[in-house]
């Protein structure tokens, strides 16, 4: 997953270095910069996940790490502490970027873990569609936090406003009908960003598809409700040559998506910041 | 279109400024700060765009800009003169951004100019497809460069490697297939980023197409192939249940461009930098 | 306690604001730029806290907020939604920084609601000591959790790494004792940094003190242990005429700090984040 | 000419590559990082320049480029594309930094290919004085158009506000008259800074090297009357012990040029931008 | 000392880099890059500060810098010119070096030669309490100069706002009384952050203290009256199981501060910038 | 003279006040935000510069600034303190800005009140040339103290090396001679950069001259030498329709400027940094 990396995450971490130590590192002048070797342990089971991160880190700070297990591989912990990595350098460098490495990982691994556990139970239910996130992420942290649901197996959903337009119904309001606010959308969006549209209803979903939207939300329906209503919009249009996405949102939880699972491939969207 | 704008675009209106005057603005010392009124002529035809960034220029510059013409509009410009936007403020400051709002118009109306004049191709020729942009845009300028696309009247196209996936050549042979590439390319794009394929024949679109993509590019197709083999595609796949675009590029040009138009809705590719 | 917030977190906003919108805001051209009032809900029981990040959300976006609640304050919800803030300004507006504004507020009172909870359980059991947040923060986003607990009415503990000096194992070891470490530190910390060293035993403790530490921590000692040696330090070295704080770290959760209480003022240091 | 250009355009060559990758780069994930090497091919005429920028983008990336022809030298284009130069690196890391290069190196060798064919024209007609530039460039990249012009041979001319004064009407209007201008230049320039006055007139000329201008610009004269203006001014001025430069500007073209070259040594002044 | 700073310099560096070049660097063409040595000489007699700091100017230009004597130590000139340092690499690149490194190394250690006399003075005078600067530093430079101090063998005293509380008048006022002030103070600096508040008479002193002060400053003086305070309130709160630092300030210079030393371990607050 | 300065010191003043508070403003929450008054005082005689970083200063952080002298004149310290300025805003604020205003203040008057003392000590002799400073500024403050020496009146010499060309030793030698070093300068600074060249003899000037440099400075000449070798190359030239400047530099102070001041109109250059 390394390579959906680009070169400006470095300076993120360039950031996030100096907000660890805004002038002087004391305890870097008390423990010297010797060369010594430290380790990143696991102490709970769960997904790894921020490796390429922490790997920046200790590249800026000229100190080698090296992983024993490899990233989206579960933390295998029953109780001893499991060594994850091993970092090499001054030890002031090390110390220098303990803390951050760890924040990140720790972080980024309980995001995929949350991640992974819902790609399971997808699995166990023979649920083939999306499961996927939100835009409701830690300001300044959304990339690593957005990582860490592909490395679990979940979908990120779109970055940010400037990918995918959804349109709720301020947007509605404000051209005066979904039509008009889907037409308004294409216009700058073109071909190339995608459209989703939050619907009340299945009638909504059908203006919403004619307009031209890519994918409808049948916002807060009861799992029946959902099955039905996204069975109905996906055949009507697939028989008009359409290949409509249903996105399901509101009340689905870790305990409740189960209920939401159906064979049909419409995917469901939910929260799963930890 | 200004509403398409983010407060992000005064960090970089700021940067520009500085680019200017790296330290003192000598000019400015010997003009003063008496308030000043100064006109921005129009002196070719043209459509006008790029009015939110020069509104931000002298925003930040304490000036006020009144326009009289709106952007998108053209510039009636018969031989004399037209003025197109009354700026007032402290003298220093109206010529401190004068030189930059004038650099930001000139480019922005030109890619405005050049997009409406392949509009108006198009719609003369009952062409109802696309006419897109590239990524061929100066470097920390592309936002302004697509913002003129829009406001002639043509699409931008992906806005960066983040939007729109695209495979090419490159994609295919090192994951072994278009097939391959494809579901690699969906596995973290998920469902919200759509994917387009570069194809060398209409073998390979329906390949692309099978295997999930939204796009199929005929790459370097003469016109009447590429009219042939986009009708063939689009039909075929639309019994599918699915709806394809079907992207043309390669040796489009304005005086190309016309043999390309067809009445099916596929949409042309061209570089329109100018 | 927005007091303690000076004009850089204006920056930090702005970066913020552009992590939302790469480039175009879509849903902002369909939007567009009517004024529009829109409400900022509670819909779980919980402190409030974060108000003046939000508010520098809206200014930056020339929109107005309206609080009807004070920070700090505990949101009274009891199944129905309670309106905790109007905004007022462009509908396009109001939109880029609804999400930004939301993620925060919910980050920051979450964090406060479990500083208030410890808080009033310290209360409750006559403790007046600290109880204090750790540097496992989320990177690039500490003073906003850091803001967070003092909103709760926890202590934020050092800031970083250029704030109080804490030294460890490493420190220790790389000096050849507490007592190198702690003059060390003295050095370059001179007189207006505290210097606090992480011990083992009463032993050790005794010997930071000696070499100048003003705060010992004593490293996982179940409860009675530490109830004992806290008791045992403060005591001998307010006859030299020192005053030491004792700190307690490892074991210690909303669940088991109870049993850590104890009537003396030693403090303790737990990990709050949310 | 890589001498020229110092540290400082890492950052912006960084910011560029942030530009094209907001987030994730989702064709690098499906194209991996194995090792491939790209090729850079000429297909045109022209003079390459913007080799060192093309250098630090690669090298940002880890990639290495070897170079088959060199900067300054023209691009022998005669229908087959041409090597210019080879890229081995990763093979994501290439695709990240190919359109970036591209979009310098095309705009950098247009601007170098332009300015040759001026400086060749002026070598034909025997003229040796200057030509130089305007400060018509695009925001942001200015540093690269101006490098560019270097390459083909002409002068850059002023680089910003900060470097040689021009006077223009606006500042002898608001100090009341020429001289006041110039005086008030020359107290807060120094001598280090030269002083240039735009002037309708010989008269003008003359008031304006009477009160110590360093260069005069004739503005919009017709070919005759400036180098009748030029040689009057130059000679006269020689006698009293004063080197003076004459600009022309105004109606200078790659058409109308060669009208304006004259035996003595003024120069010209021409907006070379592509 | 080089261990008290943190990768975060290097930014600072590359921003004073480009103050000297903000756009192309004439002088580098003219020398080439050619591998070439130059020295740094001391001409004066001095301590030896800043090393690091010159260590990263040269590390991002590609320079190797070897130093002839250790920061700290005295530039043991009389009259002779003594080489410092020797820097090898591209003679384009080490003049870009060159006056940035000069120009900090000049600054540094010239604060270090001050700091050390002082030094020198305390021990001659067998004084044993601390020597600290002060805030007023030069806006950006504050790290480097703060760094002097410490290599010159005195204290930083704190390094900004938001590291030790330091009361005044004015926070006295707004609060009501010291006492408030103090308790306020504490609310949200904690355990971890120190608060000093400056006392006009040795009651406000013991008002301070009482209310958990950890430092008072005895404001302006006069030395006997400085001293005898000083003793006083020591003794006093020892005796009450608290060790108070007491600061002095005001009057205190080279010539005078002899005057101020005592036996007891109080310390003196001076400002010592050059 | 504040209209030399533009819109760019304002993100410098952010980074300046981020500095002094890196995190939290503890002092600001103890002393509030009520509106109140503060005054700026003069305590020594010198020369007030800086006033419109001041400003910038206090409008960012929302307070008002009243001045009650004028930029330029001199402070009428005897032994009472006077009042310079008012500052009126929430008290928090005022404190935010309090020390980094008075840092700005005090270094940019103490330069102006050097560069008066040369200007007058100029004027007394009768010597209308120049004095100038040099590089050796304060890294990331040099516009700061340049701003000093112009509002001191005198020439704040080449900004940086973007400016004027200096040509040293290394530069010829690496060229193989001065005429080469010169004739490589013009290349590249074309006709608004101008050209400067050290020399060691008067021969040498002549070589650098001939070559086109529009300065000589003649290196630790003796004052006599200096006079009489100036006096012969600006004769020489002038007859030849050249106007030279020479520049001394070497062993120019306060105390021995007076020996180098001579009729004609060449000029000094001297370091006046304080």
């Amino acid at each position: 997953m390394e390579n959906l990396l680009c070169s400006s995450i470095s300076s993120t971490i360039s950031a996030w270095l100096a907000e660890d130590i805004p002038s002087f590192d004391y305890g870097g002048y008390v423990v010297g910069s010797v060369e010594k070797t430290g380790h990143i342990y696991g102490k709970a089971r769960g997904i790894l996940a921020g490796v390429p991160f922490a790997n920046e880190v200790f590249k800026q700070l000229g100190c080698k790490i090296e992983w024993f297990m490899e990233e989206g591989n579960e933390v295998d912990y029953n109780g001893t502490r499991i060594v994850v990595a091993k970092v090499t350098g001054p030890s002031n460098k090390i110390l220098q970027g303990e803390r951050l490495a760890l924040n990140i990982l720790a972080r980024c691994s309980g995001i995929a873990t949350r991640a992974r556990k819902l790609k399971n139970l997808a699995e166990e239910n023979n649920y083939n569609g999306y499961i996927a996130g939100t835009r409701k992420t830690t300001p300044g942290f959304r990339l690593i936090e957005k990582y860490g649901m592909l490395v679990g197996g979940i979908d990120g959903h779109r970055m940010d406003l400037s990918s995918m337009i959804m349109l709720k119904d301020n947007h509605v309001w404000s051209t005066g009908s979904i039509t008009n606010a889907v037409k308004s959308a294409r216009k700058v969006g073109g071909f190339s960003v995608k459209i989703e549209v939050e619907c009340q209803s299945v009638e909504e979903a059908h203006e919403a598809i004619t307009a031209g939207a890519d994918i409808v939300m049948l916002d807060n329906f009861r799992p029946s409700a959902l099955k039905e209503g996204a069975c109905t919009i996906k055949q009507e249009w697939s028989q008009k040559g359409r290949q409509i996405l249903v996105e399901a949102s509101g009340g689905i939880t870790e305990d409740t998506i189960q209920d939401f699972f159906s064979p049909g491939k419409y995917f469901y969207y939910t929260n799963i910041k930890i």
